[in-house]
């Protein structure tokens, strides 16, 4: 059993790509609970794209990570010491806990999951915040109906998967673009896509997203920005609408982009682009968590994931989000299964 | 009586900005109306912004007017002759007759105005497609809700001095931006805004924006596009919304302006821009209508328009539009009031 916390801290504010100079490895004590809190022993932690926002101080949804803070992210544990009655030694939870070995927290912030349901790590996939991000904003925001052409980007991703296969299970025809042929083939072949191609072999992207749907677009799911997500932009039908999740292609950019100004173009498609966050539908969490639960139990969702071992490789793993050479849901294996502490 | 139809013709597509030689005028025989159509005299004629979009072959809504076809656009006449039960001579109707002093068309594309209600040019503005537009962009699109900052461009244009004065009605703080002195001091002291300010003579517009919306702006109705457009975008708060009804600083532009990449900021500030047309809420339009009839006879709208005398001199009165030295709704007055011909 651990005798201290090792926990991954902001080193620096990155320029430009993310690199594991940004963060530094420290130790500290283990801290103990205080009342109605509970510590957790950390089992898995996620990296997301959205972590590299947090490590700037430019322009975001909430205030950066200090330098020297521990880094921010979902996590699972086992908790080993509750001061609170909702929660008991030996409870598989899913908390807000950064990127270290132990975490304390109030237990209203601790969500108990059922290991029986899923593998627990799916509580940081597609249960968790990325499958919940998928399904409001397919459902709530892109709302593409039976026929209709729905575009992602980033489709093998842990976003982009759940979100074309709930897309299909909404009747649309489904098409993605991912970076690897074995990625394109993972949603063709295992999430059902209708289409999918490889943009970084396609040769020109827009004539390659142009003949993979060539009805047009009706909703795009914007994961990527940039190059894919402007092209998607330009093919979308009249009344199309795009869910803006995430822009993973300029996440590292040290000089905005420019582009063709696209306000007319609103207009005469009658347009709807809409920016979302998952935490804006935390209402409807608990009811999307158990649809997602049903459709995994009915095969009608497949997931994938790759677990990186050990929390000091999680500095290296996180830049593989950027390079395009993770395949699904990125995973930080911190310690055992739970009862193995 | 005329004997001849005079009818403003397009001679060529414009290249770059609008004007009088792009136009031709001809004179061809009064039609005669077929079963179920009618023969109206124009008295007025509406001049709007989207015309110019319909002159060229470029991105558009809708086809564009061929080389030597009529002008399109909104007219309020008197019926001369009827070949349908629902009209009758002397009937005072708005149709969509184009430039020129007589149509001929079917009688269920007219709709009769009663001239008691309001002058019957206002068939062509606050009752009319402008009016119509403001109502939905803001209600049905922008929905600024109470307290909220509701920003408009061209604010003392025929959509936007309504579309600010209905959602004072809504109970937001409502500011605009116009492009004289004069057209300011009408929003304030006519319109009841909260604040305006002369675009022209500001210096930097971003400035004299975040000045005269020091909450941010929760509902910009964009009727402008380019440098003005981009600046509300950028002050958009959370859960900002954009409706996009014109853009009317680029509609002479030959090459597209570039603009930094506003992807990323969809996120963080979960904004949502969406174009419309007024067209897509036909279905609603006679309730629309009724309320803003009521609106104008409780005195909680004001309107203001500019009449130009004579069809021969609309060519000319096109290009105010895009100089911004024409005030409120641009009319033209093709022929006498009704009863009088």
């Amino acid at each position: 059993m651990d005798t201290n916390n090792r926990r991954i801290v902001l080193a620096r504010r990155p320029h430009g790509m993310v690199g594991p100079a940004d963060f530094r490895l420290e130790e500290a004590a283990i801290p103990a609970p205080g009342e109605g809190e509970a510590l957790v022993r950390v089992i898995y932690l996620t990296l997301d794209p959205y972590m590299r926002g947090m490590m700037s101080d430019g322009d975001s949804y909430a205030d950066p990570v200090p330098i020297g803070g521990v880094m921010i992210g979902g996590t699972v544990g086992e908790v080993l010491e509750s001061r609170d009655p909702s929660l008991k030694t030996g409870d598989v939870v899913e908390v807000y806990g950064g990127w270290q070995s132990h975490v304390v927290a109030p237990a209203r912030q601790m969500r108990r999951i059922d290991p029986a349901l899923a593998p627990i790590s799916t509580a940081l996939g597609v249960l968790g915040m990325p499958g919940l991000t998928a399904y409001f904003g397919t459902l709530h925001v892109g709302q593409p109906k039976a026929g209709e052409t729905f575009f992602v980007s980033a489709a093998s991703g842990a976003v982009g998967a759940v979100a074309g296969q709930i897309a299909k299970i909404a009747g649309a025809r489904v098409v993605g673009c991912a970076g690897s042929d074995e990625k394109v083939a993972y949603c063709l072949d295992d999430c059902g896509f209708d289409a999918c191609f490889n943009y970084r072999t396609c040769g020109d992207i827009g004539a390659a997203m142009a003949a993979a749907c060539p009805d047009g677009i009706d909703v795009y799911f914007e994961n990527v920005g940039g190059e894919i997500g402007w092209n998607a932009f330009w093919l979308l039908n009249d009344h199309g609408r795009m869910a803006v999740c995430g822009t993973i292609s300029n996440y590292n950019a040290v000089t905005p982009e420019t582009i063709e100004d696209p306000m007319w173009r609103f207009i005469t498609r009658r347009l709807k682009v809409q920016g979302f966050l998952v935490t804006d539908f935390e209402a409807d969490a608990a009811n999307a968590r158990a649809e997602l639960a049903g459709w995994l139990a009915d095969g009608r969702i497949t997931w994938r994931q790759t677990v990186v071992d050990g929390l000091e490789n999680a500095p290296a793993a996180f830049g593989r989000l950027f390079e395009g050479s993770n395949f699904g849901k990125l995973i930080v294996r911190v310690g055992g299964e739970p009862g193995t502490a």
